[in-house]
């Protein structure tokens, strides 16, 4: 059993076999959000804490902060983000950016252990970002691909998912805080793609031992009822052993998937979560009726 | 890999192992039903013939075909259901009963190799439902329960198993013509219910090479959102290897767990079903816009 373990300041968060699957809110990321860009890059951060609270409110276990914003000091922003991200939820954070210099910078201000978001196979970024991942001591997620792309052959891309590994050894950083996206390929244009995260997140699992996470959406790019899709995908993913997705907390499909997962792995004690959510209200109305009930034959006493 | 072979007079069905997932429906069943029971006792098939067309519309593989209602003539009864769902329907039955003599009535009234519903690891049952299965060429539904009941352990679940498929070959039954139930156990009262499944369903396919097949909403029993957590249970246990499942097509969640499976195991080709069932309206009007606007210019050329 392989646990990667993560932490704030006040609080931990375990990947691991065996344990509820671990949700790593996407939302704070200004690709593709016009509007927040724009904000983030004039140090408006209200969108930031308001994604935030929401992501937490909706069930998120973690919570990814990027600040790839084209021609903006992007170290200064993801480190005054991930402070004032910090500041508002106790929830441990996925520090994510391309740049290895605005990486270092949220590593600077974050408090506690972070999940440093990412290494790849490339030999220049392998030795850039490892050396900081033990100096922080921190967590990194592994994304198999190197300098000849993303690989649609799966074997390559466990080749190179074992590579990371391998030199985050040399570098002293053990298998449990390697942490290894399969990377998931859009179905509409590979039509093994899902047959293959299942192999490779097993094979991940039993051959390396390492906890395995993912973009789950990418899978239902170009399809229709994608929502949908990315709940089937999720709770498949989760069968097959996966321990963690970087996902949208705020789509029902997602949270019913991961929920319903965790009860069907076992990892939903007395299926406590699923009930507390799902119970109906007129069911909680009647307990209220009780209680009414019960208080006003107190009255009348 | 393992085909079990299903057939009527004019269609044939394969349950496999890299194969689409197999729709049982179950909606053709007396049990808790009320209406039903009474018009099937009465000679009014109507419910039967609705039922039987509703579940392939929404797309059923096959059609569970149950006439359990007490102190009725079952094994009439049962014969003349599966006459008129064969007559309004190419799908193959699954010829439901707990009553060996209207299983061998509904064996001789049905056209081409049904599944009998089904075997237990029960003695008296094994020497009576096995021989029917040589003697009518059918396949059959293997139960893992035996004299001393359901057993919570899932290695004694297994081991039932093991000895009706090795029971079958004594009877010249060759195991791609067993497809074994592990029972599903209600997760409110088992906790372990769902790890169970998928760790019995990854043996049973392994170890002893055969289809599979549940009463996937026995998992939900008790808890609320049912219809959501079977979905989810279905597209685990696909994930885990199931290759059937005897379950009600008219609900969304099953169909859409099931339709996602299949494209995430492969095997929906170019996801050609999913495109066709769930593209939006919005597109095919656009599609028909464009169709439209084409006639319209061949009408003015």
């Amino acid at each position: 059993m392989t646990d990667t373990v993560l932490s704030s300041a006040n609080a931990e968060v375990k990947i691991g076999f065996g344990r509820p699957f671990v949700i790593i809110g996407e939302r704070i990321n200004p690709t593709g959000r016009k509007i927040l860009a724009e904000e983030m890059k004039t140090g408006d951060y209200s969108r930031v804490e308001s994604d935030a609270r929401a992501q937490i409110a909706a069930g998120a276990d973690m919570l990814d902060v990027n600040a790839g914003i084209p021609l903006a000091d992007e170290p200064r922003i993801l480190a005054e983000s991930i402070r004032l991200v910090q500041s508002i939820t106790d929830a441990p954070l996925s520090i994510d950016s391309s740049i290895v210099a605005a990486l270092e910078a949220g590593l600077e201000a974050y408090e506690g252990k972070p999940l440093l978001n990412s290494v790849t196979g490339e030999e220049e970024r392998l030795e850039s970002v490892l050396p900081l991942v033990k100096k922080y001591g921190a967590a990194v997620v592994a994304i198999s691909n190197d300098e000849a792309g993303i690989s649609e052959n799966p074997d390559e891309r466990f080749a190179v998912a074992k590579k990371i590994v391998e030199r985050a050894a040399d570098h002293g950083i053990h298998y449990s805080n390697v942490v290894v996206d399969p990377l998931v390929m859009p179905v509409g244009a590979v039509n093994s793609a899902g047959r293959q995260v299942l192999d490779l997140v097993k094979r991940l699992r039993e051959e390396l031992k390492v906890n395995t996470t993912c973009g789950a959406s990418n899978f239902s790019f170009g399809i229709p009822n994608r929502k949908g899709m990315d709940g089937v995908f999720l709770s498949m993913a989760i069968a097959a052993g996966m321990t963690s997705a970087i996902t949208n907390p705020l789509h029902e499909e997602v949270m019913q998937s991961v929920m319903g997962a965790n009860v069907v792995t076992g990892n939903d004690a007395n299926c406590a979560k699923w009930l507390k959510k799902y119970r109906q209200p007129a069911e909680e109305g009647a307990a209220r009726g009780g209680r009414e009930g019960r208080r006003r034959r107190r009255a009348r006493e």
